[in-house]
């Protein structure tokens, strides 16, 4: 493929990552994504939820497919009365946003915002409000993406003219509107990329979106970071992230927090991409996921361990801002510790 | 199995890690036990050398494998000429030694002292010296097996009366004495085991002689090590090592460096177990080898990226004295700054 069709490739997965129709919601299956291209078909709201905890859809793909679950949860109860279909919609807000302990608060957000649009819909004598809410679903992205495209200019702008970046796990969206202003802004930079165990996302996501957008990739394993920063002249540490708390604690994918130490030890900056979430005021409200031990003792399918050992499973960690170099969000770049600076627009669901 | 009867199978499975017997060595093969029990055998010395490149066995395993190789290499050329012998011989063993960079140093010294008991057989009047150099090399593993009991005793002696102890890859030998002596101290201690990527010798050896030992184990991804010190109470990090140079930097399987990171991060000490290597008086001789790229590509034989992007395997890091606690040897426990104290006993092979 060419780079300029790559490029719209990318972008047309991107409205790919869940789409809601005739009462179904489809979502790409990002578990064997690149390897195969295969989408999971939700026949309703409660398999969006499933969905989303067995993470079918990471990053911020669940931010997406709980907009499209909310207009399908509007589908599921289209002609009942107006309060009827309200408690319901409330009742499916409080199914999805609960599907992963880590993201609640901004789930709750997403989903309070669909039933906000369901009900001024519904007020306004229509029935079936699933429409509204998919046009909703789509217009919240599309602000996103504007969000987004800025950080990722802010993110660029920080990037060494000549160098290397390290990233971890699958920063999605910001990924691609950061290589695209980068590679505007002429950087000429080469990517070494953790693969992110268990599930792979670093170098079968990550990995493969930098790749198309035209850049140099190494993967590596996630043994392997501080090596590569101490041998291979990393200039900056980068990534996405699942909470940043007002007060500057980032959670992320598990092993950033690792990452994050090893840079601070060799002198490389690490800054975090995204905006303060208004939902966690300190890191005391956050609680991490623990997933299924036996997701470690497998790789790709495949048993690594023996059976009678355990496992163990943090789908996230908690970096302290005195790790975080620089918060870079929509507004420019913030000090971890000044982040009551980075103004919060009433509406505006940050993600 | 009983307890007794799994240390007693834990123990013989030892003595088959190499073994030479009518021509041909057979070396346990560790790139998939314990999933299967399979051994590779070898029917020339060239054989052992490129089972040792391909990482057939692995830790202390090749240190065996070499001296059983150099029998097999004296079997060879037996009833030539005593001059041809030796030649023969000296080229074996410069094949066998330089089967992996890193580790060339101490493979010299095993299979120099290997060629000198073949002189010494050969200028006595023997023609077929394989005997010879087989009961010299289990001589010598049996020598390293007492030294080795006296370090994992050090070791155990470091341990908590009850708490958490992180490992790092196969310590084979080690791992199994410093087990037995923490179990008749009554140490009450779990262990964490990260896994070892791109091969899984922490999940699949490590964890495995720690359950087999009737130890609480737990494996972890390789990006868990710094969540688990933070929110686990671990008390100590602890490590084998492929090189300790005279100077205090250790050598070990990559990973080892960036735990030690989060390990001094976190206020907790790593303990490195072995002994000064006098081949490597400062770090300047040590050469990291750097393996096929694209074994960090796959996970037990599946591929995990896009086929277009690149990879980057260096075997093993470099751990400055700075990170490293102590050096827990046969003498007792030094300062990597104070290793010059070790006593190397002339002809005692450090291994």
């Amino acid at each position: 493929m060419e780079r300029q069709d790559r490029d719209l490739a990318w972008m047309l997965q991107l409205e790919n990552i869940a789409w809601y129709e005739d009462g179904k919601v489809r979502i790409l299956d990002r578990r064997i994504y690149p390897v195969e291209v295969r989408f999971v078909t939700c026949s309703d709201h409660r398999e969006v939820a499933k969905a989303i905890k067995g993470m079918v859809t990471q990053s911020a793909g669940p931010y997406v497919a709980a907009a499209m679950g909310m207009a399908q949860a509007a589908y599921e109860c289209r002609g009942r009365s107006e309060e009827e279909q309200i408690d319901y919609l409330k009742q499916a807000a409080y199914t999805i946003s609960h599907a992963r302990p880590t993201t609640v608060k901004r789930m709750e957000l997403i989903t309070a915002s669909c039933v906000d649009v369901a009900a001024a819909a519904l007020a306004g004598g229509m029935r079936d409000v699933s429409g509204a809410v998919k046009e909703h679903a789509i217009q919240q992205n599309s602000e996103r993406y504007a969000r987004i495209g800025q950080t990722g200019k802010y993110l660029a702008e920080l990037f060494p003219q000549h160098g290397a970046v390290m990233t971890q796990c699958f920063a999605e969206t910001i990924v691609g509107m950061m290589l695209r202003e980068a590679r505007a802004m002429g950087k000429d930079v080469k990517f070494f990329c953790p693969e992110t165990r268990p599930f792979f996302q670093g170098s079968r996501l990550t990995a493969t979106v930098i790749h198309d957008m035209g850049f140099d990739v190494t993967v590596i394993t996630d043994n392997m970071p501080a090596f590569v920063m101490k041998n291979e002249g990393i200039d900056m540490f980068t990534s996405a992230a699942d909470v940043i708390c007002c007060d500057g604690h980032v959670v992320n994918k598990v092993g950033t927090y690792q990452i994050a130490i090893a840079a601070k030890y060799h002198g490389i900056p690490y800054y975090v991409s995204g905006a303060p979430d208004q939902g966690h005021p300190t890191v005391d409200t956050v609680r991490i996921e623990m997933r299924d031990p036996s997701e470690v003792l497998q790789a790709m399918g495949t048993e690594t361990a023996n059976r009678e050992v355990k496992g163990y499973y943090p789908a996230f960690d908690i970096t302290p801002p005195e790790l975080v170099a620089g918060v870079v969000t929509d507004q420019g770049v913030f000090s971890p510790y000044s982040l009551g600076d980075y103004k919060t627009v009433p509406g505006n669901i940050v993600v």
